[in-house]
Protein backbone atom coordinates (compact mmCIF):
# COMPACT_ATOMS: atom_id res chain seq x y z
CA UNK A 1 0.00 0.00 0.00
CA UNK A 2 1.13 3.20 -0.50
CA UNK A 3 0.20 5.22 2.81
CA UNK A 4 0.29 9.07 3.57
CA UNK A 5 0.17 9.99 7.17
CA UNK A 6 -0.67 13.66 7.84
CA UNK A 7 0.29 15.07 11.20
CA UNK A 8 -0.45 17.73 13.05
CA UNK A 9 0.50 18.29 16.55
CA UNK A 10 2.77 21.70 17.91
CA UNK A 11 5.29 19.66 19.83
CA UNK A 12 7.47 17.45 18.08
CA UNK A 13 8.21 15.45 21.83
CA UNK A 14 4.20 14.92 22.01
CA UNK A 15 2.58 11.65 22.19
CA UNK A 16 0.96 12.52 19.46
CA UNK A 17 4.00 12.88 17.47
CA UNK A 18 4.87 8.78 19.17
CA UNK A 19 2.01 7.73 17.35
CA UNK A 20 2.60 9.10 13.94
CA UNK A 21 6.38 7.50 14.60
CA UNK A 22 4.86 4.37 15.31
CA UNK A 23 3.15 4.52 12.64
CA UNK A 24 5.79 5.03 9.70
CA UNK A 25 7.68 1.91 11.67
CA UNK A 26 4.82 -0.04 11.49
CA UNK A 27 4.14 0.20 7.90
CA UNK A 28 7.30 0.26 7.01
CA UNK A 29 8.51 -3.10 8.68
CA UNK A 30 5.00 -4.10 6.35
CA UNK A 31 6.83 -3.19 3.11
CA UNK A 32 4.40 -0.48 2.55
CA UNK A 33 5.73 3.27 1.33
CA UNK A 34 4.96 5.39 3.48
CA UNK A 35 4.69 9.50 3.48
CA UNK A 36 4.24 12.37 6.19
CA UNK A 37 2.89 15.50 5.80
CA UNK A 38 3.97 17.22 8.83
CA UNK A 39 2.12 20.02 9.33
CA UNK A 40 3.71 22.18 11.85
CA UNK A 41 7.29 20.95 10.74
CA UNK A 42 6.12 21.99 6.84
CA UNK A 43 4.75 25.50 8.23
CA UNK A 44 1.87 24.82 6.19
CA UNK A 45 -0.57 27.73 5.42
CA UNK A 46 -4.15 26.89 6.82
CA UNK A 47 -5.80 29.61 4.94
CA UNK A 48 -8.00 29.35 2.03
CA UNK A 49 -7.64 32.58 0.23
CA UNK A 50 -7.65 34.46 -3.47
CA UNK A 51 -3.99 34.34 -2.87
CA UNK A 52 -3.71 30.81 -3.22
CA UNK A 53 -4.49 31.91 -7.00
CA UNK A 54 -2.11 33.28 -9.41
CA UNK A 55 -5.34 32.65 -12.48
CA UNK A 56 -8.45 33.92 -11.33
CA UNK A 57 -11.93 32.58 -12.99
CA UNK A 58 -13.31 35.67 -11.34
CA UNK A 59 -10.75 38.23 -10.18
CA UNK A 60 -13.18 40.65 -8.41
CA UNK A 61 -14.68 37.99 -6.61
CA UNK A 62 -13.60 34.73 -5.58
CA UNK A 63 -15.45 31.67 -4.84
CA UNK A 64 -13.37 29.36 -3.52
CA UNK A 65 -14.70 26.56 -4.60
CA UNK A 66 -14.65 27.88 -8.02
CA UNK A 67 -11.17 29.06 -8.42
CA UNK A 68 -10.11 25.69 -7.18
CA UNK A 69 -11.72 24.27 -10.15
CA UNK A 70 -10.47 26.39 -11.79
CA UNK A 71 -6.39 25.94 -11.11
CA UNK A 72 -7.50 22.68 -11.44
CA UNK A 73 -8.74 22.91 -14.98
CA UNK A 74 -5.57 25.18 -15.88
CA UNK A 75 -2.98 23.60 -13.82
CA UNK A 76 -2.61 26.58 -12.01
CA UNK A 77 -2.50 25.56 -8.08
CA UNK A 78 -0.16 26.70 -5.99
CA UNK A 79 3.09 24.23 -5.25
CA UNK A 80 1.90 23.49 -1.74
CA UNK A 81 -1.21 22.63 -2.66
CA UNK A 82 -0.28 20.76 -5.69
CA UNK A 83 2.04 18.70 -3.79
CA UNK A 84 -0.26 17.78 -0.61
CA UNK A 85 -3.07 17.09 -3.71
CA UNK A 86 -0.18 14.62 -5.47
CA UNK A 87 0.27 12.79 -2.17
CA UNK A 88 -3.64 12.40 -1.78
CA UNK A 89 -4.21 11.13 -4.72
CA UNK A 90 -1.36 8.77 -4.78
CA UNK A 91 -2.07 7.36 -1.60
CA UNK A 92 -4.59 4.38 -0.75
CA UNK A 93 -5.03 4.75 2.84
CA UNK A 94 -5.01 8.16 4.48
CA UNK A 95 -4.01 8.73 8.25
CA UNK A 96 -4.74 11.44 9.95
CA UNK A 97 -2.37 12.35 13.95
CA UNK A 98 -3.87 15.71 15.72
CA UNK A 99 -4.91 16.12 19.41
CA UNK A 100 -8.54 17.04 19.96
CA UNK A 101 -8.33 21.16 20.14
CA UNK A 102 -12.06 22.57 20.11
CA UNK A 103 -13.78 19.26 19.83
CA UNK A 104 -11.98 19.22 16.21
CA UNK A 105 -9.03 19.42 14.29
CA UNK A 106 -6.11 21.58 14.83
CA UNK A 107 -6.81 24.93 12.51
CA UNK A 108 -3.51 23.77 10.49
CA UNK A 109 -5.05 20.40 9.34
CA UNK A 110 -8.78 22.28 8.79
CA UNK A 111 -7.03 24.33 6.58
CA UNK A 112 -5.37 21.44 4.99
CA UNK A 113 -8.81 20.34 4.12
CA UNK A 114 -9.89 24.02 3.08
CA UNK A 115 -6.87 24.13 0.68
CA UNK A 116 -5.98 20.74 -0.41
CA UNK A 117 -9.41 18.61 -1.36
CA UNK A 118 -10.01 20.70 -3.76
CA UNK A 119 -13.39 20.48 -6.13
CA UNK A 120 -13.01 19.56 -9.21
CA UNK A 121 -10.65 16.94 -7.98
CA UNK A 122 -11.83 15.66 -4.83
CA UNK A 123 -15.44 16.46 -4.75
CA UNK A 124 -18.10 18.99 -6.85
CA UNK A 125 -20.70 18.67 -8.59
CA UNK A 126 -21.87 14.96 -8.42
CA UNK A 127 -18.54 13.68 -7.05
CA UNK A 128 -19.23 13.10 -3.03
CA UNK A 129 -19.98 10.41 -0.41
CA UNK A 130 -19.51 6.99 -2.65
CA UNK A 131 -18.85 8.77 -5.60
CA UNK A 132 -16.37 11.10 -4.08
CA UNK A 133 -13.43 11.85 -6.20
CA UNK A 134 -11.48 9.54 -2.98
CA UNK A 135 -13.93 7.01 -3.37
CA UNK A 136 -11.54 3.70 -3.21
CA UNK A 137 -9.16 5.11 -0.69
CA UNK A 138 -8.98 3.98 3.12
CA UNK A 139 -9.07 6.47 5.96
CA UNK A 140 -7.88 6.34 9.59
CA UNK A 141 -7.96 9.05 12.10
CA UNK A 142 -5.90 8.43 15.38
CA UNK A 143 -6.71 11.33 18.06
CA UNK A 144 -5.32 12.28 21.79
CA UNK A 145 -7.28 13.48 24.01
CA UNK A 146 -6.75 15.18 27.31
CA UNK A 147 -10.38 13.65 27.76
CA UNK A 148 -11.33 10.81 29.76
CA UNK A 149 -13.12 7.77 27.36
CA UNK A 150 -16.24 8.24 30.15
CA UNK A 151 -16.62 11.52 29.12
CA UNK A 152 -17.79 10.25 25.85
CA UNK A 153 -20.02 7.47 24.60
CA UNK A 154 -23.77 7.92 24.98
CA UNK A 155 -23.90 8.72 28.48
CA UNK A 156 -20.63 10.34 28.56
CA UNK A 157 -21.03 14.06 29.18
CA UNK A 158 -19.69 15.35 25.77
CA UNK A 159 -21.88 11.93 23.55
CA UNK A 160 -19.89 9.57 21.82
CA UNK A 161 -16.35 10.69 20.59
CA UNK A 162 -17.92 9.89 16.33
CA UNK A 163 -20.64 12.40 17.17
CA UNK A 164 -17.93 15.08 17.89
CA UNK A 165 -15.85 14.11 15.26
CA UNK A 166 -18.47 13.55 12.64
CA UNK A 167 -17.80 16.69 10.26
CA UNK A 168 -14.51 14.94 10.17
CA UNK A 169 -15.20 11.58 9.87
CA UNK A 170 -18.29 12.14 7.65
CA UNK A 171 -18.33 15.55 6.48
CA UNK A 172 -15.14 15.54 4.97
CA UNK A 173 -13.21 12.09 4.60
CA UNK A 174 -16.77 10.09 4.23
CA UNK A 175 -17.88 13.02 2.04
CA UNK A 176 -14.65 12.90 -0.14
CA UNK A 177 -15.37 9.42 -1.06
CA UNK A 178 -12.90 7.46 1.58
CA UNK A 179 -13.88 3.91 3.76
CA UNK A 180 -13.76 5.51 6.64
CA UNK A 181 -12.64 3.11 9.56
CA UNK A 182 -13.50 3.76 13.31
CA UNK A 183 -10.99 6.15 14.81
CA UNK A 184 -8.60 5.16 17.19
CA UNK A 185 -8.62 7.65 20.96
CA UNK A 186 -5.73 8.45 22.82
CA UNK A 187 -7.52 9.04 25.89
CA UNK A 188 -6.42 11.35 28.60
CA UNK A 189 -2.68 11.08 27.58
CA UNK A 190 -1.38 14.34 29.61
CA UNK A 191 -2.87 12.84 33.23
CA UNK A 192 -1.63 8.78 32.57
CA UNK A 193 1.32 7.34 33.64
CA UNK A 194 4.58 6.77 31.00
CA UNK A 195 2.97 2.83 31.61
CA UNK A 196 -0.22 3.61 30.50
CA UNK A 197 1.06 5.28 27.60
CA UNK A 198 3.17 2.58 26.35
CA UNK A 199 -0.01 0.29 26.20
CA UNK A 200 -1.84 3.07 24.37
CA UNK A 201 0.76 3.29 22.04
CA UNK A 202 0.92 -0.81 21.94
CA UNK A 203 -2.70 -0.62 21.36
CA UNK A 204 -2.03 1.88 18.67
CA UNK A 205 0.96 -0.61 16.60
CA UNK A 206 -1.47 -3.31 17.14
CA UNK A 207 -4.28 -2.07 15.38
CA UNK A 208 -2.17 -0.63 11.93
CA UNK A 209 -0.38 -4.12 12.01
CA UNK A 210 -3.73 -5.63 12.07
CA UNK A 211 -4.91 -2.99 9.21
CA UNK A 212 -4.35 -4.28 6.14
CA UNK A 213 -7.21 -6.97 6.90
CA UNK A 214 -9.81 -4.45 9.04
CA UNK A 215 -12.68 -3.62 6.76
CA UNK A 216 -15.47 -2.71 9.55
CA UNK A 217 -15.88 0.86 8.23
CA UNK A 218 -18.65 3.80 9.39
CA UNK A 219 -21.68 4.26 8.13
CA UNK A 220 -21.74 6.69 5.20
CA UNK A 221 -24.89 7.68 3.52
CA UNK A 222 -25.33 5.92 -0.18
CA UNK A 223 -26.21 8.79 -2.84
CA UNK A 224 -28.54 5.95 -4.23
CA UNK A 225 -30.70 6.22 -0.98
CA UNK A 226 -31.39 9.92 -1.99
CA UNK A 227 -32.75 9.30 -4.96
CA UNK A 228 -32.63 11.68 -8.74
CA UNK A 229 -32.23 14.94 -6.69
CA UNK A 230 -28.04 13.95 -6.48
CA UNK A 231 -28.32 13.39 -10.51
CA UNK A 232 -28.10 17.13 -11.25
CA UNK A 233 -24.57 19.15 -10.35
CA UNK A 234 -25.31 21.42 -8.23
CA UNK A 235 -23.88 21.12 -5.18
CA UNK A 236 -20.58 21.83 -4.97
CA UNK A 237 -19.30 22.66 -0.90
CA UNK A 238 -17.75 25.17 -0.54
CA UNK A 239 -18.62 27.84 -2.35
CA UNK A 240 -20.91 30.03 -0.27
CA UNK B 1 -25.78 45.15 24.89
CA UNK B 2 -21.54 44.61 24.47
CA UNK B 3 -21.34 42.96 20.82
CA UNK B 4 -18.58 41.21 19.14
CA UNK B 5 -19.03 39.57 15.76
CA UNK B 6 -16.47 37.14 14.48
CA UNK B 7 -16.35 37.03 10.73
CA UNK B 8 -14.51 34.52 8.83
CA UNK B 9 -14.66 34.95 4.73
CA UNK B 10 -11.94 35.23 2.02
CA UNK B 11 -13.77 37.29 -0.28
CA UNK B 12 -15.05 40.78 1.32
CA UNK B 13 -18.24 40.98 -1.14
CA UNK B 14 -19.75 37.63 -0.22
CA UNK B 15 -23.24 37.27 0.91
CA UNK B 16 -21.96 36.07 3.92
CA UNK B 17 -20.10 39.65 4.32
CA UNK B 18 -23.55 41.10 4.05
CA UNK B 19 -24.42 39.42 7.07
CA UNK B 20 -21.98 40.49 8.73
CA UNK B 21 -22.53 44.20 7.58
CA UNK B 22 -26.12 43.40 8.23
CA UNK B 23 -26.04 42.48 12.19
CA UNK B 24 -23.53 45.60 12.72
CA UNK B 25 -26.40 48.02 11.32
CA UNK B 26 -29.01 46.23 13.08
CA UNK B 27 -27.47 45.91 16.29
CA UNK B 28 -26.11 49.66 16.09
CA UNK B 29 -29.28 51.04 15.26
CA UNK B 30 -30.50 49.17 18.61
CA UNK B 31 -27.83 51.17 20.27
CA UNK B 32 -25.43 48.56 21.12
CA UNK B 33 -21.87 48.42 21.40
CA UNK B 34 -20.71 46.37 18.16
CA UNK B 35 -16.85 45.14 17.59
CA UNK B 36 -15.85 43.15 14.53
CA UNK B 37 -13.40 40.81 14.63
CA UNK B 38 -12.40 40.30 10.24
CA UNK B 39 -10.18 37.61 10.40
CA UNK B 40 -9.47 37.56 6.75
CA UNK B 41 -8.96 41.38 7.04
CA UNK B 42 -6.66 41.36 9.99
CA UNK B 43 -4.60 38.43 8.46
CA UNK B 44 -5.29 36.37 11.77
CA UNK B 45 -2.99 33.97 12.29
CA UNK B 46 -4.85 30.19 13.20
CA UNK B 47 -1.83 28.55 14.09
CA UNK B 48 -1.54 27.78 17.85
CA UNK B 49 2.25 26.61 18.25
CA UNK B 50 5.00 27.32 21.06
CA UNK B 51 5.74 30.59 19.24
CA UNK B 52 3.04 31.76 20.68
CA UNK B 53 4.68 32.01 24.63
CA UNK B 54 7.67 34.23 24.78
CA UNK B 55 7.89 33.43 28.28
CA UNK B 56 7.32 29.67 28.70
CA UNK B 57 6.20 27.70 31.53
CA UNK B 58 8.56 24.55 30.31
CA UNK B 59 10.22 25.48 27.60
CA UNK B 60 11.47 22.07 26.46
CA UNK B 61 7.89 20.40 25.68
CA UNK B 62 4.97 22.95 24.64
CA UNK B 63 1.72 21.55 25.92
CA UNK B 64 -0.45 24.20 24.68
CA UNK B 65 -3.37 24.88 27.28
CA UNK B 66 -0.50 24.39 30.24
CA UNK B 67 1.30 27.64 28.15
CA UNK B 68 -1.56 29.29 27.75
CA UNK B 69 -2.53 29.11 31.53
CA UNK B 70 1.15 30.44 32.16
CA UNK B 71 0.43 33.23 29.80
CA UNK B 72 -2.82 34.16 31.38
CA UNK B 73 -0.95 34.19 35.05
CA UNK B 74 1.66 35.84 34.04
CA UNK B 75 0.38 38.94 31.60
CA UNK B 76 2.56 37.11 28.85
CA UNK B 77 -0.01 36.18 26.18
CA UNK B 78 1.00 37.69 23.04
CA UNK B 79 -1.08 41.02 21.52
CA UNK B 80 -2.88 39.51 18.83
CA UNK B 81 -4.61 36.82 21.31
CA UNK B 82 -4.83 39.05 24.30
CA UNK B 83 -6.71 42.12 22.06
CA UNK B 84 -8.99 39.64 20.74
CA UNK B 85 -9.82 37.72 24.25
CA UNK B 86 -10.34 41.01 25.62
CA UNK B 87 -12.88 42.02 22.87
CA UNK B 88 -14.77 38.19 23.97
CA UNK B 89 -14.81 38.47 27.55
CA UNK B 90 -16.45 41.87 27.44
CA UNK B 91 -19.18 41.36 25.40
CA UNK B 92 -22.66 39.96 26.01
CA UNK B 93 -23.39 38.45 22.81
CA UNK B 94 -20.71 36.72 20.21
CA UNK B 95 -22.11 36.59 16.89
CA UNK B 96 -20.10 33.99 13.85
CA UNK B 97 -20.59 34.58 10.50
CA UNK B 98 -18.82 32.17 8.25
CA UNK B 99 -19.20 29.86 5.49
CA UNK B 100 -19.39 25.80 6.12
CA UNK B 101 -16.01 25.15 5.25
CA UNK B 102 -15.87 20.93 5.15
CA UNK B 103 -18.71 20.99 7.48
CA UNK B 104 -17.44 23.02 9.90
CA UNK B 105 -15.73 26.84 10.08
CA UNK B 106 -13.09 27.94 7.93
CA UNK B 107 -9.51 27.51 9.26
CA UNK B 108 -8.88 30.96 10.34
CA UNK B 109 -11.84 30.66 12.48
CA UNK B 110 -10.50 27.50 14.13
CA UNK B 111 -7.60 29.15 14.95
CA UNK B 112 -8.95 31.75 16.42
CA UNK B 113 -10.80 29.41 18.95
CA UNK B 114 -7.56 26.93 19.30
CA UNK B 115 -5.97 30.42 20.12
CA UNK B 116 -8.01 32.79 21.80
CA UNK B 117 -10.38 30.73 24.35
CA UNK B 118 -7.12 30.73 26.23
CA UNK B 119 -6.66 27.98 29.43
CA UNK B 120 -7.03 29.48 32.35
CA UNK B 121 -9.29 31.98 31.60
CA UNK B 122 -12.30 30.73 28.85
CA UNK B 123 -12.21 27.21 30.53
CA UNK B 124 -9.70 24.50 32.47
CA UNK B 125 -9.85 22.51 35.87
CA UNK B 126 -13.66 22.79 36.62
CA UNK B 127 -14.60 25.74 34.33
CA UNK B 128 -16.50 24.30 31.79
CA UNK B 129 -20.38 24.24 30.35
CA UNK B 130 -22.35 25.73 32.20
CA UNK B 131 -19.43 26.60 34.65
CA UNK B 132 -17.50 27.91 31.94
CA UNK B 133 -15.24 30.92 31.70
CA UNK B 134 -18.30 32.74 29.12
CA UNK B 135 -21.16 31.65 31.06
CA UNK B 136 -23.69 34.94 31.13
CA UNK B 137 -22.89 35.81 27.68
CA UNK B 138 -24.79 34.24 24.56
CA UNK B 139 -23.79 33.10 21.42
CA UNK B 140 -25.36 33.05 17.52
CA UNK B 141 -23.93 31.35 14.16
CA UNK B 142 -24.76 32.70 11.18
CA UNK B 143 -23.80 30.11 8.56
CA UNK B 144 -23.89 30.35 4.56
CA UNK B 145 -23.60 26.82 2.69
CA UNK B 146 -23.74 25.91 -0.54
CA UNK B 147 -25.86 23.27 0.52
CA UNK B 148 -29.64 23.39 0.31
CA UNK B 149 -32.08 23.02 3.16
CA UNK B 150 -33.12 19.10 2.54
CA UNK B 151 -30.15 17.89 2.53
CA UNK B 152 -29.97 18.60 6.13
CA UNK B 153 -32.00 17.53 8.99
CA UNK B 154 -33.62 14.13 10.41
CA UNK B 155 -33.96 12.76 6.49
CA UNK B 156 -31.20 14.74 5.15
CA UNK B 157 -27.83 13.22 3.58
CA UNK B 158 -26.14 14.90 6.11
CA UNK B 159 -27.96 14.59 9.02
CA UNK B 160 -29.34 17.78 10.93
CA UNK B 161 -27.43 21.36 10.76
CA UNK B 162 -27.03 21.22 14.35
CA UNK B 163 -25.51 17.93 14.10
CA UNK B 164 -22.75 18.88 12.15
CA UNK B 165 -21.99 22.06 13.85
CA UNK B 166 -21.98 19.92 17.11
CA UNK B 167 -17.95 20.78 17.58
CA UNK B 168 -18.81 24.61 17.75
CA UNK B 169 -22.22 24.49 19.02
CA UNK B 170 -21.40 22.39 21.94
CA UNK B 171 -18.04 21.62 21.73
CA UNK B 172 -16.65 25.14 21.55
CA UNK B 173 -19.19 27.53 22.37
CA UNK B 174 -21.53 25.29 24.88
CA UNK B 175 -18.35 23.96 26.72
CA UNK B 176 -16.89 27.77 26.87
CA UNK B 177 -20.31 28.58 29.11
CA UNK B 178 -21.90 30.37 26.56
CA UNK B 179 -25.81 30.16 25.73
CA UNK B 180 -25.93 28.93 22.94
CA UNK B 181 -28.84 30.41 20.76
CA UNK B 182 -29.94 27.99 17.36
CA UNK B 183 -27.67 28.67 14.39
CA UNK B 184 -29.05 30.49 11.39
CA UNK B 185 -28.36 28.89 7.63
CA UNK B 186 -28.63 31.02 4.66
CA UNK B 187 -28.65 27.56 2.18
CA UNK B 188 -27.76 27.11 -1.40
CA UNK B 189 -26.05 30.71 -1.35
CA UNK B 190 -24.11 30.13 -4.65
CA UNK B 191 -27.13 29.33 -6.09
CA UNK B 192 -29.67 31.54 -5.53
CA UNK B 193 -31.17 34.94 -6.89
CA UNK B 194 -30.46 38.16 -5.85
CA UNK B 195 -34.44 38.12 -4.96
CA UNK B 196 -34.12 35.03 -3.04
CA UNK B 197 -30.76 36.20 -1.16
CA UNK B 198 -32.25 39.74 -0.49
CA UNK B 199 -35.15 37.86 1.21
CA UNK B 200 -32.71 35.44 3.35
CA UNK B 201 -30.64 38.85 4.28
CA UNK B 202 -33.95 39.96 5.15
CA UNK B 203 -34.90 36.76 7.60
CA UNK B 204 -31.66 37.27 9.17
CA UNK B 205 -32.08 41.15 9.68
CA UNK B 206 -35.45 40.17 11.52
CA UNK B 207 -34.06 37.43 13.67
CA UNK B 208 -31.09 39.73 15.25
CA UNK B 209 -33.68 42.60 15.76
CA UNK B 210 -35.63 40.31 17.90
CA UNK B 211 -32.51 38.83 19.43
CA UNK B 212 -32.77 40.73 22.61
CA UNK B 213 -36.30 38.70 23.38
CA UNK B 214 -34.65 35.25 22.07
CA UNK B 215 -34.28 32.66 25.22
CA UNK B 216 -34.53 29.57 23.14
CA UNK B 217 -31.29 28.17 23.48
CA UNK B 218 -29.64 24.61 22.36
CA UNK B 219 -29.48 22.11 25.17
CA UNK B 220 -26.24 21.68 26.83
CA UNK B 221 -25.12 19.33 29.53
CA UNK B 222 -25.11 20.31 33.10
CA UNK B 223 -22.26 19.48 35.36
CA UNK B 224 -24.66 18.46 38.23
CA UNK B 225 -26.21 15.71 36.26
CA UNK B 226 -22.92 14.29 36.01
CA UNK B 227 -22.03 13.86 39.61
CA UNK B 228 -19.14 13.87 41.86
CA UNK B 229 -16.24 13.03 38.57
CA UNK B 230 -16.77 16.72 37.59
CA UNK B 231 -15.35 17.88 40.88
CA UNK B 232 -11.98 17.09 40.02
CA UNK B 233 -9.42 19.40 38.26
CA UNK B 234 -8.02 17.18 35.32
CA UNK B 235 -10.08 18.00 32.95
CA UNK B 236 -8.18 20.54 30.97
CA UNK B 237 -9.04 20.41 27.32
CA UNK B 238 -6.51 21.00 24.47
CA UNK B 239 -3.17 19.35 26.57
CA UNK B 240 -2.90 16.04 24.60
Amino acid sequence: MNILIVHAHPEPQSFCAAMKDAAVEVFRQQGHTVTVSDLYAMRFNPVASAEDFASRANPDYCVYALEQRHAVDTGTLPDDIRTELEKLLACDLLVLTFPLFWASVPAILKGWFDRVLVSGKVYGGKRFYNRGGLAGKRALVGVTLGGREDMFGAHGIHGPLEGMLKPVLQGTLGYAGCSVLKPFAGWHIPYISAEQRAQVLQAWRARLAALAEEADFLPMPDLADFGARYESSNHKGATS
